[in-house]
């Protein structure tokens, strides 16, 4: 990952390994992190303005607004039908225009986008029927503030305490479950939006409901075709390039139209994006324009805060730092650093003005942000030619002479990430469309939206989201006909069940924490979410070899530049357990195999052989591109020696 | 295409090469073509029914039946609409019930499926028009009677002449543009089907049109979900075929199921398949139970319906025969001969029985009866490895040393067709079903689907059947990047504006047959279609070089098989004028190049030499190759001598 002429990260001063004492315990060292992260990204400012400034960025920046802004107002809505109107599109804004300015600003890693997520307002609405239970609805607004403020003062002790290290523990089977979990509570938002235009208007409104599936419908083909084009060898790369960055506002643009043809669509009275007043909150606020008289919730409600204020730290902590991660992941090819810790002390900086003017609280946007990279990628279709050889079952024919062999010729698109365009200008150009957005006119624009055409950017964004995990990968493989399966496909040398015993792992934690999301429990999840972590470093080495683990799972980032600012990589503990017992059976000779502590071990040995890895490195190697080629879809570049 | 232990129909008796006189006019040789139609496969009778005893046959059965039956309604609810409910859903039954008799018992094809089309229903509510336009409302039925009769009589004289035989000049160019011009009358069907929905009830239920049109969306991608299933490696062989196989039951069952739901959707009230009493005509006839009193309408307009049953011979001569050709055509193995003429002369017994009973005149369904076949068909998934090794743009590395080249490996699917079930079971059985669907109960049953289903039913039959035709193919070709495209795809040897120019004839084909449907005329465009054959033989091979027509165009049937029963294999006019052109070349010296008649042919020439073609037969086969490589989405076998 590192050439020539960029600095080498894999030798960054700040490390905890070979430290002793006091000085390895990162509490005791505040904002450790904080300072390298700065002092690591502050030579790139001027660069991050500079190398925005190309096609590729304003076109990647078009796709992000509105995969940022089209959920962020279904969210929004979802909100408002949840909290009696308390938040509305104008709450959107504000927080989605706040977070862009200070993370396109001031952040370290100006790549993970930040706005409004499904779960805060999962964890605004449970809070909303919180109060409403105890009996003190009106204090809502305060009580909220509160829970934001505790948040925000949480999120500055993790930051300065240098905690965000310990994301470096994140591999696919956390990131991923994770990502799965919020690919189905989008699925399922989309439903409820949906099924909300039954009663949207008092005596509901079953035409327009169905009106609203059918453009939902529509919505959700549309995008999924556009973005299809980009994979097909249709056209020109441009014109494919075009049409699949820019799948959402055409297909936004195209069905809120069709919505307004007049006649029988048009009597069928949609329910549309609700008028605002220009840049005032939605409910009218006591204390001044914008401002939560926070100071009004009675001491002992505050101190009820602090436990859901954690409960936001947990969440941010989790979700925000993925979300970072994933945007920073190992097919993207980055060259500049990145800063954990600094950014998390951003969010909550974020999170303090959020709560105190009472909008939902941004943080990282977990499908949202890998697209953000993805979207400002130069990517290079490669014309490659391919000579393929036909062989019968098993067939060996011809292998070594070259006499006689039967040839087909083919034209072979792969496609290459050659650079991504590491910048502010997209985030900050963003920031400005939010700030627009808040004017009357462009609201007026706004209302013209159907609201059932977002339970379709929700079906899109979910599907796209859950399409991509590996839980939805290994699934398909399980399913796929042995004989056809591509042979480099390392999973090739594993059995089956253990690979959907390795997924079960991860559909428990799914599936205990959207049971959760239906229950005042709710703001409890991240709690099932973070518990994933040590079960992957801690039990599941105990339940899979080394051998599997490897070829199933891998840290999501994997860069030196991106984890000098975690403190470096990690060993992988199923590495570790492995190399002990390599070395014990070097200790104790060759007969010590079968006094191991077990069958799993045995087998695992028995693997290695079979698979005749060589080393560490060859393997690491060799699993890797699988990964990546799995990943993009394209031809696995592991290639065998032959002759 | 003929094997050892089969007849050998290259010779077969009937024949019209070489004959001079009388002899030769196939008009004056009445009944010719029928007794070598009878004689040629009376003696495969009992194997048919022997061989139909399998499960492919079963299960093809099932698909096929629900492929006819959900049309045929689909038109008869068509027709009933336009019509003021003179025909119903007993007419369709007893129709299909009818043509499914006659032609699994006597046909000498039995493969070809009869049964009503929405070319049939588009005569028939054109017809009502014309006399409602002229005042003799109430002698529809009479009227239709005689033009049903004239049909039959103009029927028997053709099948008697052995008129059938031109129907060798069915090439691509033709068959594909009629099955094109269906396509799209199915999709339209859809919308109107849909559209019609609103005023189903007398104040109109958008409500249920609504919710229709998310049935119909749904069911269009549940059938086509399922049908792509088979093109997969997921599960097993079999469970991919069963679910494609039942694709069209398991969504009517699925959907029509939904469309019961209590609660909204029940509510919706959606207009259903209504209801009738079993066995009896939708409106009760004066002379008897089915018999229309044909004998009282008066002679003047008898007369008037003459031409009108002219143009359904016209319309069945061309459909009913290009139905039988394509479920005929070259990618099926077919061992048993064909009967055009003897299967014509049935369907004038048909036209005759359905005109004075009263019901839609059936016959060859055209984007089903090749469907027929292929469910009929016993494929096998191979299993083939491939070596596949990259090469750089253009590059040739180690072509000739065969040292240290890198390889891929992969493992394929190869569908290969191994034998087509040849059998009257799965058509007779079909009989049976329809006949069963008469009685009460089952009638019952049809009553509990919703209209609006129908739509999806056409818009999948017409999409499925778009998307297969060589126009569509042909644009998709025009639109790929050209560096990407298959170098074994003959067509990258023309230039694209080429291949645009000969589809803008078909085009035109459609589009003015197309116009015509929705205007009076419409009885007419059969006259349209028809006029496709001689352009394509006469104009064509005058604009279009003999290597152009031979990659982009071929006659739909090619097995000897098949054409022994309508007078052998034609010579085609662009390798005569080829031919012609050689050979005057031959006399005149090389110098004589350039005194030919143009560019044109100078052109050809060209390409000619550019190709390297060596011989007729060597392109043939290389053509054929390309051809059957394009319809089944295999990869091309196209093999290129290597050493």
């Amino acid at each position: 990952m590192v050439s020539q002429d960029e600095p080498d990260f894999s030798n960054d001063p700040y490390s905890w390994n070979g430290l002793t004492g006091w000085k390895s315990y990162r509490t005791l060292r505040p904002f450790r992190g904080m300072y390298w992260d700065v002092r690591r990204r502050l030579p790139y400012y001027w660069s991050d303005w500079r190398d925005g400034l190309n096609y590729r960025t304003l076109a990647g920046c078009v796709r992000i607004f509105f995969i940022n802004l089209l959920p962020a107002l279904a969210f929004e809505l979802d909100m408002m039908r949840n909290t009696d109107g308390y938040f509305g599109i104008n709450e959107a804004l504000l927080s989605s225009a706040l977070a862009a300015f200070v993370f396109s600003l001031f952040s370290c890693q100006p790549l993970t986008v930040v706005g409004i997520t499904g779960l805060i307002s999962l964890f605004n609405y449970t809070i909303f029927a919180i109060t409403a239970e105890q009996g003190i609805r009106d204090l809502y607004p305060q009580f909220l503030a509160w829970c934001s403020i505790w948040a925000a003062i949480t999120h500055w002790i993790a930051a300065a305490c240098n905690w965000c290290d310990y994301m470096r523990y994140i591999t696919d089977f956390s990131s991923n479950s994770f990502g799965f979990y919020v690919g189905i509570i989008y699925m399922v938002k989309g439903f409820q939006e949906i099924a909300s235009t039954y009663y949207a208007v008092d005596d509901g409104n079953p035409r327009a409901a169905y009106l609203g599936v059918v453009i939902a419908l529509c919505y959700f083909f549309s995008v999924w075709a556009l973005e299809s084009i980009g994979g097909t060898i249709l056209f020109t790369p441009n014109i494919r390039k075009l049409l699949s960055d820019f799948a959402y506002p055409i297909a936004t643009i195209f069905w809120t139209g069709f919505s307004h043809i007049p006649g029988h669509i048009k009597q069928a009275d949609l329910p549309r994006v609700p008028h605002t007043r220009a840049f005032y909150p939605s409910v009218p606020r006591p204390g001044g324009v914008w401002l939560v008289d926070f100071w009004n919730l009675p001491v002992k409600w505050i101190f009820v805060t602090l436990p859901i204020g954690i409960l936001i730290t947990l969440l941010f902590y989790y979700d925000h730092n993925i979300s970072s991660i994933t945007a920073q992941a190992k097919q993207f090819p980055l060259k500049k650093p990145a800063g954990f810790h600094w950014d998390f002390f951003l969010l909550g900086i974020t999170c303090f003005v959020g709560g105190v003017v009472g909008i939902p609280l941004p943080n990282g946007l977990v499908p949202q942000a890998p697209v953000h990279t993805d979207s400002v990628t130069e990517y290079v279709e490669v014309h490659a030619r391919s000579r393929e050889q036909w062989l019968d079952d098993g067939g060996e024919r011809d292998e070594s002479s070259g006499e006689g062999v039967q040839w087909i010729q083919h034209n072979n698109k792969k496609v290459e990430a050659t650079k991504v365009n590491e910048q502010r200008v997209s985030h900050f150009l963003m920031c400005l469309a939010f700030v627009g957005l808040m004017a009357g006119p462009l609201l007026d624009v706004l209302h013209t939206m159907p609201r059932a055409l977002f339970a379709g950017v929700f079906w899109i964004v979910g599907f796209t989201g859950l399409s991509a995990m590996n839980i939805t990968q290994n699934w398909i493989y399980i399913f796929t006909e042995k004989r056809f399966v591509d042979p480099s496909d390392l999973r090739t040398g594993m059995k089956k069940w253990r690979i959907a015993y390795y997924t079960m792992f991860q559909f428990l934690g799914v599936a205990i924490s959207v049971g959760l999301s239906f229950t005042r429990a709710a703001i409890g999840f991240p709690v099932v979410m973070i518990a994933l972590i040590p079960l992957r470093w801690v039990i599941l080495p105990r339940i899979f070899t080394e051998h599997e683990l490897l070829i199933l799972d891998a840290p999501t980032a994997e860069a030196e530049v991106v984890l000098a600012s975690i403190g470096g990589r990690p060993t992988l503990p199923e590495v570790r357990l492995a190399e002990e017992r390599r070395r014990q059976r070097g200790e104790s000779g060759e007969t010590a195999g079968s006094t191991h502590s077990g069958s799993e071990e045995a087998k695992a040995e028995g693997m290695r052989s079979r698979e005749g890895f060589r080393d560490e490195e060859e393997r690491e190697v060799e699993r890797e591109k699988a990964e990546e080629s799995k990943r993009r879809g394209v031809k696995a570049d592991l290639i065998t020696g032959h002759d």
